[in-house]
């Protein structure tokens, strides 16, 4: 190791230290701290993300990256360092252009944009988050227009959260999907509803946390690299490989909400968990390809849990856990996680009408940014889509356009990674049949293990290091196409609802 | 406000914003991080504190308290910054001494050190613990040979907890305390002892954190201000004024414990959460006197929370909460809760024996400081004393001399405190006595809070900036003496156990 590189990995340890507490900054943020605790906490997340930021785009960094560039230093690093410091200088390159009192100003509106969207939602009146949404709108584009200022914003907004997957690619995948889906969700909708009688009840919430447990287990969450929490919008967060966070919120009228917020959390939780660990604290690991961490969580989430194989092997132990499920069959249990209905809340949605809540999302997401949609109209186009969708309108903002965190923290663009997660996911389920027969036929026989196994070895251990093309790519040895989605969803749906 | 004085005000925030990531990350090591997460916590805590050890101890700290303790910078200041600025120039003087080099060991040592008594007590082996506690225990003594050159170890360390309760004075006071109550603790051990028949049962661990949040509520503690977690060994931790947070451990088997280790943090945290918030994050905030702080939790544990007044006004919702409880009187309850008997764990022992527990592990670092006692020796003179005091022998150490985490922190000296504590209380009941009228009156009419604030005005405001024998002074008119602790003992015990 040469003298320079190892000044420099000590340079990067202090950057290294100073993201870890910020991470647990927030991490307390969403999950513990009291009401008027909050304000010292996003001060000091803005201070030593702001002290970060400075360490990240100093002159000292860039002699650091150009050095180490050279053919000679270059030859003597291994690949995931040669990755390493091939993405440092490209994040260098777009991040030094950002000023450093901007930096900390925007940091600061996230907190405080944050708290407010919080209280928001609890007081269900929009006009407390409004302001700051059309702040955190502002600043978005003044800080693409440092990042990306040959980028239209929002073509650099999806590309933060799925590099090179095109906004013209992800629009055409988009309409081929609703076009594949829209037929078959008529049939579906004109068929009788199950019976939801058995579930008009209300459900323990000790006993819904206790449920969790048994699912992150089942699934392979590791409890010696893993902790969880209560936060009003389940996330995942990651310091490492070696600690790794779900969090979950409990209705006590809606279990099946929390069990499936545990699954989708768990699947982002194990790719974290098992990212080659060589990679811990660089920019090679956590991955920031949103669409393909998305593939993951909704891989267990959808593809896995709502298969009533999965359930198999622990269902009567999820309702010995949880009683009030003692009187609803599997097969019941099954229809109603797969009871397709056009609903308010995105997260608690059924997997065929999901995809209505994302492309709502990101067709907002294109007005905000391209045609410059205001704020104020935002709960008016909000209620015009779901009815265009969705033929229902929500009575209160709470259980529409307040309900996700993500425009919150100026995460726009995160939302279409949700359906390109899905639409991976049905070209992975072809890539593992192929590899390991029926996934019916694993789970039932209680081999979950062998299934997160394959995504461990095919996914999960390349952490931030490949691109989605090219994971889905070398996975699944074809470009992305929405094809195997709309035959998963054709077939499933044709058998379950007779159609 | 003077330029010189705003400068150090900024400097101070620096300093103030790296305790409190320090604060967090120990928060989180002892509540939520994972095993193999703990690591890189240690790491940036031990980074933290020492960059923050750094500018407190910095010739730029020196100047600043030389300057703004000149005559004219003095008089512009009020009362508070006065005596922080005192206090921060005596710190200054003790912590200047220790080298940067030994702040940051023995920062991490520390971290090392409580890891490894969490693992020894879990696999119940005093072997795994045992040479952190020697090297504890010899960093320690070169720490107080920094600080404190003329001092006996010992008796610097007493100070750091409850300066000026000089080692003459506790000793006096615990001998006193000891002749007093051994011949009441003789009579009550030689009666029948009550029927224990309905305590041995399972007790819902959910449940049992219900009623924490019960008896939270019930003794004033404010979630505003406020959060919970779970710990190994509960504690209180506090931010500043608005960021005040206790943890709890449940048993099974014994919801006595947790519900009383509820009453005893929550004690603390109403005492920080009431300090003047104009003392926030400076040294005048978060009281430091440990036998003052540990006299209001004891006072809400034990004066208030052994008092069958005290339940009156809940029990009937704690029996909702805990139908395990449903057949038990208040009155067979109240039996229970001051069942007086020889035991192993201090945290769970009834308010007589207890004065045993602390004066065996007073008598213990006494051995350790004074005798240089080898560790090796620890577990048995742990037996042979509890054999001594309190006539019973632990079959292993983790309900022995592996129970309590403080030693494995370094923090030798504060298990007096406790003790302290309790003597402050029989003054206390007296004063507030005095003033308010009948204690079992004012809670049996469920008037708890102005007990709560009488102990808000007289002693919580005032944080950090009255020295134990003024606070006592002050509130109770005299110098601290036993005699009203063993009275109330006397009194009450005498009518319980029929004597």
């Amino acid at each position: 190791m040469s003298t320079l590189f190892q000044e420099f990995k000590e340079y990067l340890q202090k950057i290294q230290r100073l993201d870890h507490v910020c991470e647990l900054l927030t991490w307390d943020m969403e999950t513990t701290v009291p009401k008027e605790g909050f304000a010292a906490h996003a001060d000091c997340n803005a201070y030593f993300a702001t002290e970060s930021f400075k360490l990240s785009t100093s002159k000292e960094m860039k002699e650091y990256l150009d050095a180490l560039q050279s053919e000679e230093e270059m030859s003597k690093l291994d690949d995931a360092w040669k990755f390493i410091i091939k993405k440092m200088a490209k994040d260098y390159d777009k991040n030094s252009r950002i000023p450093v009192d901007f930096f900390e100003a925007i940091t600061r509106e996230r907190s405080d944009s944050f708290e407010a969207w919080q209280e928001a939602k609890q007081k269900d009146d929009f006009s407390i988050f409004a302001p700051h949404l059309e702040k955190m709108i502002e600043m978005s584009k003044t800080l693409y227009g440092y990042t990306d200022p040959d980028k239209n914003v929002y073509d650099a907004m999806l590309d933060t959260y799925e590099e090179g997957m095109d906004a013209a690619t992800i629009g055409r995948l988009f309409q081929e999907l609703k076009e594949g889906i829209l037929p078959l969700l008529k049939k579906i909708l004109s068929k009788e509803e199950p019976d939801t009688s058995k579930f008009q009840r209300k459900y323990n919430v000790d006993a819904q946390r206790h449920v969790q447990k048994l699912l992150l287990d089942y699934i392979g969450f590791n409890w010696e690299r893993g902790a969880i929490g209560e936060a009003e919008h389940p996330f995942t967060m990651s310091f490492n490989s070696k600690d790794v966070r779900v969090t979950n919120h409990y209705y006590e009228d809606h279990p099946i909400s929390s069990m499936f917020s545990a699954i989708h959390e768990g699947g982002h939780a194990i790719f974290d968990q098992n990212v080659n660990p060589a990679f811990d604290n660089t920019v090679a690991a956590s991955c920031d390809f949103m669409g393909i961490h998305e593939s993951q969580s909704r891989f267990y989430e959808n593809i896995l849990g709502r298969n009533i194989h999965f359930w198999m092997p622990i269902y009567e132990k999820v309702q010995e856990i949880l009683p009030e499920l003692s009187d609803v069959t599997l097969e019941e249990f099954h229809r109603e996680i797969n009871h397709i209905k056009n609903s308010f809340i995105r997260t608690e949605a059924d997997e065929v009408t999901y995809c209505f809540h994302v492309i709502l999302r990101y067709e907002i997401e294109q007005a905000l940014f391209r045609d410059n949609l205001p704020v104020s109209e935002l709960p008016a186009l909000w209620n015009q889509k779901m009815e265009e969708y969705l033929q229902i309108v929500p009575e209160t903002d709470r259980v529409g356009v307040l309900q996700d965190m993500h425009w919150s923290d100026g995460s726009f663009g995160y939302f279409p990674s949700y359906l390109l997660g899905s639409i991976y996911d049905g070209m992975l389920l072809e890539a593992i049949e192929a590899d390991l027969g029926s996934v019916d036929e694993l789970l039932e026989n209680n081999h979950i293990d062998q299934i997160t196994k394959w995504l461990n070895e095919k996914i999960h251990i390349y952490g931030n290091t490949r691109l989605p093309k090219e994971t889905i790519r070398e996975v699944c040895g074809r470009e992305v196409t929405v094809e195997p989605l709309i035959k998963y969803f054709t077939e499933k749906y044709t058998k379950l609802y007779d159609l």
